[in-house]
């Protein structure tokens, strides 16, 4: 089985980490390939850098579908192209938000997201909205560290683990999910200091996908995610 | 005053359609013209198309920031990049769906939209409860005619015709509101046929638009629609 | 076009600073006539006053509806009154509340309503709730001062600020939205102080109403809204 | 105790009628007294009738206070004064809707509600979500008889038995709510004929205003349901 | 009538509370008999005794159907057993946290509730949810007084009164729902010094149940809640 | 990794297909042990057996939880216990309604489930509503096949066929999901006869607590779900 991982932004090492951490949980005899787009904003943290990353993760879904990969995650918070991406893959594809805060829901009655920018709080509400998980989905708290800056910045790790504790304090939540896929790596970490469950939305969407496909399951292609329509002559 | 209307489709004849319903409702002093992306999708029919439009979208929100319109409609009946425009615009944006929507809210207990192919019905339902009104849109109607072919397919306005017919009856509604831009010069033929209220959203965008600015509101610049964040030697 | 204001308290000075509020930003050749019930409660600060308005309202809307208004305000933020006056009216009939809040909410995430006296909160929450606006009403905040101490009192302005000030700090709001036709005049001023859109509902239900005349569009006349059946020898 | 039952509309059968059905469910030691008020609509049947019906409401209210009765029956199933009939009564106030809604909602997953006129029917949808039986409330079916003619029609309890039946089919429900006062007599006959409980909002409402007398317990009053402000000099 | 009222917990001490509370508003014919199961958690604090506490609920509803009661109460706040009881009861069962949130509803805009341990906050959300009354359930607060604890604290009535106050505080509610039957007993003692009712559900529910058999009103017996399908030879 | 896959019902021929489909979905080194309690209803078809089956599935999680397993599966389509069984595990607990439907929500926008009873029907819209995919569950469908004669009744697998055609037309939707863990064995036949996607909810259980556990994830124990109070001498 091979997955491969999509980290929507342009930045190298942030896609190493993601793929890393996808390896991590990835079961055995599953192939896991992390890549990103080939031009697009460095970093995902308002509507226009969504929408700027969106053209690249649907150029690299084609890709991936072309060379046979059974299935494919979205690494970004915001989930940006998910349903575009249904209409062109054979396989599922999973989006990071989609399935941290879905499997949060399995961990008790609600959950806490502490992600990076207080202006991506309001996306991250109608994500959860979207997703079912709106009556789960306690709190969105944000720890205002740019998404470059958390492997750059010392004190992010501190100031993450800070943003978690007040969360849980606040919202009397079960559990934390991870509001960026750059924070993929301090789950367990942050899940030993904090003595709650700390979900990775790139660990959660691998195994769900890992699973689907062991399951035979993808995206019906029935209606709305069937094949785009070919439009002779159209300009794109 | 001066109103930009996007159409996020690259089809010009569309673009000129959409252009004179605006100006057949601006008030007198408003300017407005009419423009479409230099590339794109030629139809926005499915979610990749949706997406695919958005960067064009955004390229003639910023080139119009520049040259100074007072306000903005984006003239698709998925408002793409409608967000990411609220964040590069020093005015108001309203998109067609949103407007179309909101303003048959108005009409009485509820509307039902008549839009062009099936796999659109997902997304236009979603976008009614975005805008708050799910509870008023009672049904959503497809004619199963392709975009482009609302221009060329001579049985064109008589199956938009059955399809609003049908959508009365079974939706008990006040009002039908066009799920399409490239429907926008059918309204008043319809209504006169219909005996309801016929929304066009290029018109509903437009006189929102004009009102707003009237009014001196616009988009709050205070949280998630700041300006985008400026990154030093980043990608895009 | 002749728009008229029908301001539901029978306080005459009111409906004069209402009226003028609406002329500012109708549009050009768009007449604007402000009237006030013959009787009725000289001002509407709890449901017994809503209640004993409403049969002021309908009179005047049967006096217009004869003489011809080609559509109508009910500028009152409980909006008294609005759907027997669609029964009865030809043309449009927009509340201050549905069309404060509904405009509001083309101006980001989400607003905060300002009012005056806290009784009055859980009815203005309803008036969101019904409107499809409850998500992106992130708070009603009473400043405690009467209706009619709105002109009198030499405070009221600064402690309507200093109300505004504290929902936008408590709700993260994008704008705010005046909860009382008698602060209509306060609008572009506390947007200055304020620095973010201040959205008064006479003026937004006024230019409503003249965008959907100039729509042609208005009140579907097959059901709910038909006007009322005649009893012979009923008592009304 | 002492119980008035307001009928909201003048006509004096239909008060006698809902005196009777009340009284027939009182406990012992309970008076029940059924007035109308002097003058105002002769049915309800649309929302002029609806507000116009209010005044009266409210007089019989503010009389019934001024006797010393211990709780309130609005007795029309557009429960037309509710609230403002809550800020005068010092006991509790029911609403036959309110309650007729309430009680079937302890008989299973769901009832249907048969109405009189088709135009009702959405503002009985918007009583059931207003009252939180929306999701129970599985139909409002109208039989399209005008009130008045319940008393005099001939084919009017065979109509009404045929929508319960149609009602029952399509919805699947576990009770009925019949959706008018005029049609307080029928709920036996009704039950005995379909097989399932038919809930009379009369009788509800009557019951439960006797039980919450019997407990002590009656509207909050240190909020929204306080005493009317005076106004000195005021119009009304 | 007879009405049964089945405290699910085995305390007989509180078994004797409840009942004395529920005979104190039963009207006059009214016999009440309260009974615990033979087995079973001596209170019920978590979803464990939630769940072990029904064979006992379901097993009392049987013996009472035998012996002919018209009405069951199930005398727990967490309601447990409710549908099941329903399947096997002809009579109406009515639960303590059903009536008890029902009833609020009719005095006000919202109520709080208040209870026992803070890890029961979440069912009686769900149950507020599932009744309907989620939007008038202004709050759920936790004295964190064990259930058999509200007998023998002699500190326990105090800090009752104390959450009742902070509930009334930061909810703005219009009345107090008791959400545990152990403290059926406190409710005018409350009440008189809150100055707001307060409702004990065990009352709640006597006095609908008596209402419902008043009325001829039980169970809808064609689908969801027929009696169980026999088995032959199933182990149970 | 050990996983213990309890079937609450006692009929050991659906234990061991039970165990079979699990063992089929589950990763390389992962154990899969399929147990039913020592007694309890042979079936679960309603609520009565609903709650009669979850003292056994409580005692063989206490029992699994001794014998250290990682990870546990309810497999009834009810989800009997659930909340009981997360309080008493340290490892993560998951049902296969709750795994069936979360999983299709991921295949694209709804589902249609087909169970076996009509009578569940609405215990199934509940638990979708619970688990935040009731906007993606488009209907719940019965073919009416008695939970044991889904192994003995010859013409069972052509009428669940049917019902899973039914239930594609009339939905619109993008795939099935299994209502009954007696259905776990058709889904691949059953999906390569439709065309789309059919969810077993065994299997989707189990591969989500495989992923639970490989990344270390479990319910939260601080609040709702901590282990059930100790109580002295008390009865259970």
């Amino acid at each position: 089985m091979r997955i491969l991982v999509i980290n929507p932004n342009t930045t190298a090492s942030m896609t190493a980490l993601i793929g890393e951490c996808a390896r991590a949980v990835a079961g055995p005899g599953v192939t896991v390939d992390a890549v990103s787009p080939q031009s697009g904003p460095a970093a995902i943290e308002c509507h226009v850098d969504d929408v700027l990353s969106v053209p690249g993760v649907v150029a690299e879904i084609a890709r991936g579908e072309q060379e046979g990969y059974d299935g494919f995650v979205i690494a970004c918070f915001g989930d940006p192209g998910l349903k575009a991406a249904r209409e062109l893959a054979t396989g599922p594809v999973v989006g990071i938000a989609e399935a941290g805060m879905r499997t949060a829901a399995y961990l008790g009655r609600g959950f806490s997201v502490v992600t990076t920018l207080s202006r991506t709080v309001g996306h991250a509400r109608d994500l959860a909205e979207e997703y079912g998980t709106a009556r789960q989905c306690l709190g969105v708290h944000a720890c205002d560290i740019p998404v470059l800056a958390l492997e750059t910045d010392p004190t992010a790790r501190a100031r993450i683990l800070r943003a978690c504790e007040d969360a849980l304090a606040v919202d009397g939540s079960d559990a934390i999910v991870l509001g960026c896929a750059g924070m993929a790596d301090l789950c367990h970490e942050l899940s030993a200091q904090l003595g709650v469950s700390v979900v990775d939305g790139v660990a959660a969407a691998t195994t769900t996908v890992e699973a689907l496909v062991r399951m035979r399951l993808s995206t019906g292609k029935r209606g709305e995610f069937a094949q785009p329509p070919v439009r002779t002559g159209a300009t794109t």
